[in-house]
């Protein structure tokens, strides 16, 4: 087991990952955040109860409240928050109650969103059960829910006090799942990390394979990454902008397809692709460095279609994207291997030509070949 | 005007207290908080705008973005905060917008709600137009909506920037909405203010007409004491605990008449003079002192009648309030003139005999009289 420390002005906990840690909940929660209070509400998913709930129950002296969320982004919304909440006032839930999120992201914003407003705010751990909500999302506090205008519109910042990474959970991940999550993994090494990136490199036929030790170097890899940007900007008033790489175009494609048509981390894949294209136009990464980050995209791939998509649409969605702040398009370039920086000044003209480039790549879809 | 200091952890803001505030408020609100953002929305209800809206438009180089919310508990709800948000959404409103929340209590939570998870968070004033609002719920960041289930069930701790008391505005309120908030300055008093105690007992007639000078020196009062009590205990872990004195009960009777018979502060003055008859008869205030007590309350009145309400419904409604932790029933006592303090051990036969007491006292409705 690793342990990786999240400390920001607002919150201190820790990130623990390794195998069994699902079958010793109990004992693991109790020693990082206190004794079980007598209300622990577990919001999770169908699927994941159906695979994981018998073991999820081994270490737990008396059942929680299980409440369900089914899956999809089309359930991250505020009707489900308030169904959640009003099933946690009709169970008896009060402000001494513990929300435990067990699942893949959505499960863990939608589940940090209702800990976070549930009597003005009680305590949640999160338990992710994917590849992607391990290295990413249970990480930093952001939670919330989608609205008709946009992704996580709402929302708060409500970190959790533990985050308990079971690699062995990730045995029932799609392939499909497993390789949009690598993509977090790839970002965080074009970010900020060149020896994750040469390592997922030089090993992705391992990684894909799912070696239990190759698949945990990249995930504490990745954890370290995002835990060591929240830990210098909780708000991101600054340096946390750059975790964004990829999402301004790739929130745009989510958006338009009405978040059905592919999962984040594709969508993610995709929006990096058009980042790099823009990064090599204003030569913040050379041609090189470009070939070499795209053909590792495509790497963990397959990448769905693009085939449907409009780059006029695209574009629009793309100016709505709430990290805009106060109207001025900000985009996170990546600069060389390993750093990335946020620009103010992208035109228009230029995201289309990013846009229109993706959709070229994308025209059918992208696998390794 | 006054200021007034409001220190927590987490904020450090002023309430400015005084008359003629509100038609200059952009040059007051740009010097507590900073420069106006290109979007600046405010949250009111219809009666308030249709009021004051030009008064308030008055400092504005640039009409804001009016948003409305129709008076009355039923609409502090879920729908309307996913409602406000989303218009927020398509006015181009983003992270460095501003809310300015205009209206009672209602408008406040709700406002100030919508300011906490819009994008995560976003800055919002408070410009509150009922006394009860002026000297209570727009000062300490508790925000948030009802559900079925249960007042203020969901909501966050957002504190506003700064909040601005207009005196000024009460002129339009009725006569039932002031002395509805006037009981939570008599609240005030019973549980940290002798001297105001003493103040609204000798001036009530002039206080009860309205004059400036001596509502001021109540609203002051009110507000002071309440900051003092959030500056010590932002999160209601202890001390705050005390500014429910008379909610448990007066909860119980919004709960069961649907937040639609009374006004809340007319709800929390029923509430007080149970929680008045417990503590006599545990001894923490003695008969002359809840006799002066209880008369003070009805001399702000009329209270309206409780004749329609079953003491068994009240109780169970009681039982379920959120300020209750782990099942264990916390309510308020008065401890003399001047002080309060939490008990943790009332049984269920003394909470029945006290609302059988203010059962009694309220048949018929209860005015000065």
């Amino acid at each position: 087991m690793q342990t990786i420390r999240v400390d920001t002005p607002s919150a201190r906990y820790d990130v623990f990952t390794g195998s069994g840690l699902l079958a010793t909940l109990v004992p693991r929660i109790e020693k990082a955040v206190g004794r079980l209070p007598r209300r622990v509400f577990v919001i999770t998913s169908p699927e994941i109860w159906a695979l994981w709930g018998e073991t999820f129950l081994q270490s737990f002296r008396e059942e929680p409240v299980t409440l369900f969320l089914p899956p999809g982004e089309s359930h991250k919304t505020m009707a489900s928050v308030e169904r959640l909440t009003r099933e946690m006032a009709r169970a008896g839930g009060d402000r001494g109650s513990l929300v435990i999120a067990f699942g893949g992201g959505i499960v863990g914003d939608v589940g940090g969103f209702v800990a976070a407003i549930f009597m003005r705010g009680i305590p949640y751990v999160q338990v992710p059960t994917t590849f992607l909500s391990q290295v990413d999302s249970s990480v930093g506090g952001k939670v919330g829910v989608n609205q008709p205008e946009g992704k996580n519109l709402v929302g708060n910042f409500h970190h959790p006090r533990a985050v308990f990474a079971d690699i062995g959970v990730l045995g029932t991940l799609s392939d499909r799942e497993l390789h949009a999550g690598l993509m977090e993994s790839i970002k965080a090494g074009i970010i900020r990390d060149r020896a994750l990136l040469r390592f997922m490199d030089e090993h992705s036929g391992t990684i894909l394979d799912r070696d239990p030790k190759a698949l945990e170097r990249v995930i504490v890899a990745s954890i370290r990454m995002k835990a060591g940007v929240v830990n210098k900007d909780e708000r991101e008033s600054g340096l946390r902008m750059i975790l964004n790489l990829g999402h301004t175009v790739g929130h745009a494609i989510e958006a338009v397809t009405r978040y059905k048509a592919m999962l984040h981390g594709e969508a993610v894949a995709w929006g990096m692709v058009a980042a790099l294209y823009l990064g090599r136009r204003r030569g913040t990464i050379t041609a090189g460095q470009m070939d070499r980050l795209e053909s590792l995209i495509y790497r963990y791939g397959p990448l769905p279609a693009l085939n449907r998509l409009r780059a006029g649409k695209l574009l629009s969605a793309a100016a709505g994207d709430k990290k805009n702040v106060g109207g001025v398009r900000r985009f996170v370039l990546p600069v060389g291997i390993g750093d990335a920086g946020v620009v103010e000044d992208v035109t228009p003209t230029e995201l289309e030509a990013a846009i229109r480039y993706m959709l070229e790549k994308g025209k059918a879809g992208r696998s390794a070949g």
